[in-house]
């Protein structure tokens, strides 16, 4: 509705995801595509271009002019992982609203200083796990959350991997360890953690033990790994991520009573319309020959994009803190620096052999 | 059809999976049900009332009648497996064909005397896993196969637990240590392994290293647990078996370009038709908002159920012996014996406090 309050967003970064990111915004019924900024003007221009900015936003040479705009309210920053301390903590004290691309930080060091200087400027900050503003995953909690049909969480096994090609293995950032220092881990393994974090209500595991043969490129970089988390009462987790083996995205959760599964978890196959399968008390028949009840699938549809979902919802809490002079919420900060903990935990097990690690706090 | 020769079944044992075997064998066109013995006739005769034997059938009151009996030409074992080692030697002495119910043995070197015994009388040997005789197995395996489609495997992720009730945990031999010493290791455990080897075309692991935390009952055998495995080359697999979490039956394959996944893989959630989806060359669209090409579901119908196959694979394979003077095939002892190898190598590694084991030869 053209009456909608409207969040005006800056992008800092042309990267290939700003342009999901840019279409996001639009679509977004309460946000609004205002600036785009690369390192030069041509740049920018073009990206503006080719992505259907409306005539009035504004285009910039470099990232300072844009986080000095004074009619910007959120910055999306696309930018290489080693690139966010500077970046983000400076379009927090330009008292910008934040929304940073995944992984947030290096480590959670790092991270803690950004969400620093987001605290200190009073902005709201959020990353671009997009899955988790999808209508599905909700009600995929609500089945989690169900005594009677899921029960307690015991299990959970989350893989993400794609087939990386040829160009990506020799330029993209995500393989380079001066930009992207965690590689598949940083990359596809965000979702795997985050997804398991996600089922278990973000409740921390106390250690982490990375699992052996983990493939790490030339230049250092992690291009499949795969982990192993342990809670205080017996839950656990394994995940697997690889930029080396074809498209998947699966999360299985496994309760006393029930079990969860979803095999497009990231990204759906379609845009509008995602499923996922539950069971519940499931047994089998007498003679064992099959399954009592019958898993039942279920199909959620949603007219916003899962991401247009995020920006959504971003941007109401932009505007509770802009206009209503509510308090940034802290939430999701602190599901991205515990998916930071546990990643760079991952690191370490790696890095030390796949010995176990204790979780920091 | 019958004129079909018929390959004559006894059963020693009348345990739960006695009926469904009973059943497999009485729809299978090339076998039929002859005897059935127990420890006292009286069981004896009320199995073979309540599982429709044909009235010529033998009712024995002891194992070692049945085996005594010459119109018998295999056996099928349900003991419990502490008890394999004795009576699977012994029907292999007696002539009889084997059909001897999974785990196989407590350990490779039972196993290994055992195979020796049906070595040294010529007798075939099979396990029970029912799901690599269902049709929809052999069609999974040519996707996997496919270079174009599938390519190189890499890893592999299967689960299959089940919740068990209150008398399975007080009563049942799987969680007795004098009966059934593996637990859920040998029992859901089982069917995890033999996916993975499935998948790998049986090439062997060379380290397994249990995941921490495995869940131990207070007799000290495995209700929980999971491990991972990896090969020479590289490829890596993991599994998780469990009788505490609700039932689940997954395979998760994953190759350099393709992705195979079941979700009922070892009993179809309906008995006459099974299906698989697969992904070949994913990508995502150029919004990176779909899946190209979306994963395919395949359908798989079979006019047999899988155990049904499973008795007329082996009939078969005990005709040639008896009827046409062949060899027995020695493919499923072999396969049996990988599986029973990593079992016990898993078990090693809980013992031993999750540490790497190496597999044995």
């Amino acid at each position: 509705m053209s009456s909608e309050p409207k969040i005006r967003f800056g992008i800092i970064g042309c990267a290939d995801i700003s342009r999901k990111v840019s279409r996001a915004i639009t679509l977004a019924p309460n946000a609004k595509l205002s600036a785009v900024a690369s390192r030069t003007l041509e740049k920018a221009t073009a990206f503006a271009t080719a992505n259907n900015f409306p005539s009035e936003a504004k285009i910039y040479g470099s990232y300072e002019a844009l986080l000095d705009d004074p009619e910007i309210d959120v910055v999306y920053i696309p930018l290489p992982t080693t690139l966010h301390l500077k970046w983000a903590s400076l379009a927090a004290q330009k008292k910008k609203h934040i929304l940073l691309e995944k992984p947030v930080a290096v480590c959670a060091t790092e991270l803690d200083q950004i969400l620093a200087a987001c605290e200190a400027n009073g902005v709201q900050f959020m990353d671009g796990t997009m899955w988790l503003h999808h209508p599905r995953t909700a009600k995929m909690k609500e089945f989690l959350h169900s005594k009677d049909g899921f029960g307690e969480l015991k299990t959970v096994h989350s893989c993400l991997t794609f087939a990386a090609d040829e160009s990506f293995h020799k330029e993209n950032i995500r393989v380079k360890p001066d930009l992207d220092s965690l590689g598949a881990l940083g990359d596809v393994g965000w979702y795997c953690t985050y997804s398991i974090l996600w089922a278990a209500d973000y409740e921390m595991p106390k250690t982490v033990i990375a699992t052996p043969g983990a493939v790490i490129s030339d230049a250092g970089v992690i291009l499949a790994c795969g982990a192993s988390l342990h809670w205080g009462d017996g839950k656990s987790a394994t995940f697997h991520c690889s930029f080396l083996t074809n498209m998947t995205s699966t999360i299985t959760a496994l309760g006393t009573k029930g079990t969860l599964q979803v095999n497009d978890l990231v990204i759906p196959v379609v845009e509008k319309e995602a499923s996922f399968v539950v069971s519940s008390n499931t047994k089998v028949d007498d003679l064992m020959t099959s399954w009592v009840p019958a898993p039942s699938q279920h199909v959620v549809s949603t007219d916003l994009p899962q991401e247009v979902c995020l920006i959504q919802e971003l941007s109401h809490l932009v505007w509770e803190v802009k206009v209503n002079g509510g308090q940034p919420d802290l939430t999701w900060a602190s599901r991205s620096r515990k998916t930071q903990q546990i990643l760079d935990a991952v690191k370490v097990s790696i890095e030390k052999g796949f010995q176990t690690v204790e979780i920091g706090t």
